[in-house]
């Protein structure tokens, strides 16, 4: 059993959060954010963008996250430390090693993300002078501080927290999450900071992290592009009940909770895609192979040309099943089915609706497109493509 | 030496078009098309998309290019006759039944092509009754209305001819192409007719067509999307010179004149992109191999971001830099130098431009992403992302 519950990060015992403004962006908007666990240090997991052009705060977080433990996690937005050269790097370790004086740890223990444009200088002074006030001002009442602290184009802060009960009792979980442009499979310009009370040894917490996110961040798309600096973190600080293995009730019900956070946030993030109007699940049943469920949903997920159609409030189904053969060789159009909120659209090599009874959508669109050529199934989010998208990226 | 001539696909010696509506398309709009020679059965080079989702005339004209000869084409625009079901195909062979008798030829010899709407029942009455003053209207000044009635939503028609000098003589090739929306690699929703009359054996034109489409064709992207009916053909009459095998002169110039009449037609059909402003040539240089050349080259060219920022008019390098890091898991930052309009924008990690001085650009854009990691090399035409991409694609 799942029972959602308030304060983000800082619903589990022990985590305190905040976000203030440090004048990276304009009009005194929050931009600098810490979650921290009050005074046990905490087993870490995370995972990061596969991009091969990384921030500066992710080569920092890559290695230290290896080490297995973790106090803090500092984000700015605003500025992505991206391409910066040596100058950004050190910036990063400078206000890592502020950070550690201020809350009394060890440097080792601080992990660093950025959000933001790429290229641009990083204004070090600046999160450096904050630093104080930034810890000053984190608490257990902090979470959406930082939550909004950590939006770029984002249009709302994105949280969330569950309680799961386990034979031994409850553990909780809380989320917080930014999204909105260039996001696609692999956690493109996502950040996200995920807290537990639960006692689980890193390895574990690891498994549970890569299961969580393989369906939920790794599923969804908003333009099909991949950022420079995902990063998602997951802080145990085993103040409640002890995990002991994979196979115990406890994992079952932690892994339960994390999924239900991990997904929620998920889908939050396509719903605020940039220009978004309309939130799309596109599924796809009955592949003969689990690498061609994956190709089709992600090329539907990704044509322009439907997303466009989505926008304007219709399923042109046609645009859905050439996606679906320039995704995979192997489709066979007399197979092929397409399912659009229910109506059959397409079946038996042709479709059930003509352009002039074109299928509407109201808000919500679900695709299940089925091969029937085998077993395997895969889902994918994502969202419509709107004039919108373009304005807000032009610049 | 090449010379460009007028003419289209009637610059050859012994060829006809013409162009006609049937009623497909609204207004009198033309809407069908034929290209054919006078009195000889020509040689066919022809390639078709690779969407397993394929038009019926696809289908049809596949199976006839296998026999080697052909005589005419037929293409109508405003219904692919894609997704149609048995109706469909036997439509399409009901037309070049009829065609056949009208010009006095066997059935096997007439091509089709068809492009516009997926899976509306395809009109096959208008066609039909519309053949025998097609045929008349077809004649040696036809090729503007034949270029013109292959037209979905591209706004002008798209023509080239040259003439290439060979020891020998003279050799004159034409063409007249449609693209518009859905282009990318592998020729979608992109026809091509192109006429010779050199006299030469079909695996040579297959192989000079197939080289002349991998420099051309394969190497524009409008939209990421791929169609169901892309078709290139190639006709070769054998009125002028012949060209005996791959080594003689008279091959290298047919090839250099073919490939020119190609990527004049791939440009057009860039510029002319839905709702483009801008064309953009994407080169990069210096990969470890052709696979990550072309891998990078096609991520930047289908960005999103990276096509939003140039409709802005602003070249934001870090998006540029984001897609290649995306492409390809060995790029070195240190080493990456990205050139935009002869201004290098990066180099050794870090940037010549901040945000607050981005490049701006006037219309065309060239970009020369350089690895420094190896000797291939690659490049793609493509154009920026506009607002009205999106209000065309929403019906």
């Amino acid at each position: 059993m799942i029972k959602w519950v308030p304060r983000g990060v800082c619903a589990p015992d022990g985590f305190q959060a905040g976000g203030i403004s440090c004048g990276i962006k304009k009009e005194g908007q929050k931009d600098l954010a810490l979650v921290m666990c009050e005074d046990d240090i905490c087993n870490v997991a995370a995972m990061f963008t596969t991009n091969s052009i990384v921030g500066q705060p992710v080569k920092i977080s890559r290695e230290r996250v290896k080490g297995g433990y973790a106090r803090a996690i500092l984000i700015n937005s605003g500025n992505a430390n991206c391409c910066t050269g040596d100058e950004g790097y050190k910036a990063a370790l400078n206000i890592s090693k502020k950070l550690a004086r201020l809350i009394y740890d060890e440097e080792k223990h601080i992990l660093l993300a950025s959000t933001g444009v790429i290229g641009v200088p990083f204004p070090e002074k600046k999160v450096l002078d904050a630093l104080p006030a930034l810890v000053e001002n984190t608490d257990t009442v902090g979470h959406t501080s930082a939550a909004m602290a950590i939006m770029t184009t984002d249009t709302f802060s994105k949280e969330a927290a569950v309680v799961v009960n386990t034979p031994k009792g409850k553990i909780t979980i809380g989320g917080m999450a930014k999204g909105a442009g260039m996001i696609f499979p692999h956690m493109a310009t996502m950040i996200c900071v995920l807290t537990t009370d639960a006692s689980i040894s890193t390895p574990l917490l690891k498994s549970a992290l890569k299961e969580a996110v393989s369906i939920s961040f790794n599923r969804i798309s908003v333009d099909g592009d991949m950022s420079t600096n995902d990063s998602v973190f997951l802080l145990a600080n085993g103040r409640g009940i002890h995990i002991k293995s994979r196979q115990s009730a406890e994992y079952k019900a932690f892994l339960e909770g994390l999924k239900a956070v991990c997904l929620r946030l998920a889908e939050m993030i396509v719903r605020d895609g940039e220009g978004a109007t309309r939130f799309v699940k596109i599924t796809v049943e009955g592949a003969s192979s689990q690498d061609e469920a994956i190709k089709v949903a992600e090329k539907v997920a990704t044509s322009a040309l439907f997303k466009c159609s989505v926008f304007g409030g219709k399923v042109i189904w046609g645009r859905i099943a050439a996606a679906v053969g320039a995704a995979s060789k192997k489709v066979d159009e007399k197979k092929l089915e397409i399912v659009a909120n229910r109506h059959t659209v397409f079946k038996r090599g042709k479709t059930m609706f003509t352009r002039s009874k074109a299928l509407l959508i109201d808000k919500d669109l679900h695709v299940i497109i089925n091969l029937h050529s085998g077993k395997y199934s895969y889902y994918m989010f994502t969202c419509d493509f709107s004039p919108n998208y373009v304005l807000i990226n032009k610049e």
